[in-house]
């Protein structure tokens, strides 16, 4: 049975909202990665109180606590100071750490009295050294006896800096290498977390769900679940096995069957991006695209130059945001903007069409519509967009309406326009206007 | 006394670092404005003996649980059914939230029976309205049995869903709406924590902090701290009082102090994004603006359009991703490209000449690289950019040698001109080319 972990970020300025918790999903990783169950996380502030009764909560319910932040020099880092409680040691001055913060500060000023609180660690603890920063880490191996509890459970304390700079080397190396031996537990057996993401455009969460409602319903390891993303849905695979090789062993026919089902929708896995998905898939038909763009303002080419090697489909983004460029750049009519406006079917294929010819690619898409918050009437509200595209074979087009505020519009927009092209490969013409 | 609130983020996606719980510091942020008390947060996987169990822990030290997650329509989703049952509540439909489900779909496609699941609340509850998305979220004013207690307390629970587009209306909205009422307690005396973030673009932190240095170190209340961001510095001031006017009485004046230092340098406050504030000052002097991109591929233009109202100074934005673009759109001409590569100084004051040319502009931009990772070479690395601004009066040219990923550089070179558009119109064009 693999060993349980629980992590505890303490600092005030986190409950205050004032920086992020990157460390959290950091150490999250490394948890994963080498076999740890990792059922709870927890944040706290710089009181005593609260983060004595935050370690005892945590002491009763995983094998080690991780606690991050709080190893600092002024009086409110009591990380160590609660851990000593917590075990009933007493604090001492660990002179290794000690000669190491004197020798980081030689050259460069001397250390204040608060620095030698640093280099404390409780009694029977280790102090782990930290390259970046002055404060060394801790671990202590103890047993635990928990208020009113008869008996002794063995623990693993390990405080690691809160600077992510310190953090993160200490959470890589020596806690990565610690939990290579320790998660595996007594009887040596270890279970490792694999996930392998398949990440879907074109069809909605309960879509998938309804395609897949079998396999999820019959999955116990891999498991199979679905997340709803913007414009996008992500069916997760996760493998517990007991070691890497064997959880992607899991995995495989489990992936397989998914895309048996699902089939091209799937455009990517893990951190694949669709823009970077849609250019690869051009590029492997040896089509060329050019766009212009009016409410998406550049967002849609940005999305398909993400990803290196966009050269290889993409030719031209046209940003044309006045109506004067539309004529010079794309060569859409003075009359087709007075008779229609430039939020409309008409301008919309004129924009695809234009910037098709003029770079010579084999598509052109073109998206003119409202993002808002002005701009909008009763006929054509803020989120009305019209994504066209044209090919050799004809022009097409779809005239969306998106909820959400500016931002969410032009992603949408621009989702839209991604998930249109790669549809108009997969099936051609009928599907894009569906 | 203020009243406390508890946090809790529900997703085993969150546990295995797969997402980082990026609405936590959001909800934190809320919650320190409004003067509510914010001692613990919490994470819990999609798992239903753990989520409740941190339910009744939450429930017994805090005033009001916030969930976040766990709302969605799957099998997984297990928030409101964890709530119901730590209150002994049956689940009900609430039919004015599946109306507006229906609704939602009207004209794309149809909801699924599992999309009903997203229209349940615990029974008594209240259903809150999400504007961006399906799920709406819960308020529970009840009374809560602790198992073993013998008299129950008054309790809130609010649960928002997890897709930070849909969290944050609704966190901003309806949650800060309640705790405006609710987080003074009984007694009606609250401290809130107002901040106000001046943002600045051109000038180092270093340069900043020498020009505060005695603002910052006499700043007792509000405190005055500088963060470096990239490409700008962030100057923070943090006021606590008793109520929302009472702390911006006591920050406005410090405001001024440090813009009397700062002046123009300031570009906006909060949230405000360079890209919108350069089309602001462009349109403030009536000019107008044109960009060619190469590198940053449709990002400067995007980020020159994301705030409203970019058509009075962004006419035009062109992606001139292939050499043949280059010559059609911009008219830089095939010898220079070929004499000079496509990364050059000669190209890049081209590309703004053209661009500038083609859309009858005050300025064009032109901005040429080598975001990587292939195709860099020992006189060009990846990093190399040459960013051009052409004026009336003449073109200038700078060589900029970036660090760090493709992303990075590309979010770096973006940076870099809008930087130096603002120089420009500050400075005239010899602070460009410093």
């Amino acid at each position: 049975m693999a060993r349980s972990v629980e992590a505890i970020a303490v600092g005030t300025e986190l409950l205050l909202g004032q920086i992020a918790n990157t460390n959290g999903q950091y150490l999250a990783q490394v948890l994963a990665e080498h076999g740890a169950l990792h059922y709870h996380q927890s944040t706290v502030g710089d009181n005593r109180g609260r983060l004595v009764d935050t370690l005892r909560q945590a002491l009763g319910r995983c094998d080690m606590v991780v606690t991050i932040g709080g190893l600092g020099p002024t009086q409110d880092d009591l990380t160590k100071e609660a851990v000593a409680l917590v075990f009933g040691r007493r604090i001492v001055v660990d002179e290794p750490s000690w000669e190491r913060i004197e020798a980081r500060f030689r050259g460069r000023g001397r250390p204040t009295p608060n620095n030698r609180r640093q280099a404390e660690i409780p009694e029977g603890a280790l102090a782990v050294p930290n390259a970046h920063g002055t404060a060394p880490g801790v671990l202590l191996e103890a047993e635990y006896l928990a208020p009113g509890a008869s008996q002794a459970v063995p623990r693993v304390v390990v405080c690691l800096p809160g600077p992510p700079n310190e953090f993160r080397p200490m959470a890589a190396g020596f806690l990565a290498d610690y939990l290579e031996r320790w998660a595996a537990g007594p009887d040596g057996v270890r279970t490792v977390l694999q996930s392998r993401s398949l990440r879907i455009a074109g069809m909605g969460e309960s879509q998938v769900e309804h395609e897949l409602r079998d396999l999820i319903d019959a999955a116990e390891n891999p498991t199979i679940a679905t997340y709803a993303k913007p414009g996008e849905v992500e069916v997760r695979l996760t493998a517990r096995a007991v070691s890497p090789v064997a959880a992607t062993g899991l995995l495989q026919p489990v992936e397989a069957a998914v895309r048996g089902r699902l089939g091209p929708w799937i455009y990517g896995v893990d951190g694949d991006a669709l823009g970077g998905a849609v250019v690869r898939e051009l590029a492997q038909r040896g089509m060329t695209l050019a766009v212009a763009e009016s409410c998406t303002g550049g967002l849609l080419s940005e999305r398909l130059t993400e990803a290196p090697g966009a050269s290889a489909a993409f030719l031209l983004g046209a940003v044309t945001y006045a109506n004067a460029a539309k004529g010079a750049v794309l060569g859409v009519p003075d009359g087709l903007l007075a008779d229609h406006g430039a939020v409309s079917e008409a301008v919309a294929r004129a924009m695809a069409e234009g910037v098709r010819r003029r770079a010579g690619a084999s598509l052109g898409v073109g998206v003119t519509g409202i993002a808002g918050p002005e701009g909008g009437s009763a006929e054509k509200p803020v989120g009305t967009v019209f994504v066209a595209l044209a090919a050799a074979e004809g022009t097409w087009c779809r005239r969306l309406s998106l909820g959400g505020d500016r931002a969410v519009i032009r992603s949408r927009a621009s989702q839209d326009a991604l998930v249109s092209i790669r549809r108009y490969m997969l099936s051609g013409p009928s599907a894009f206007e569906g």
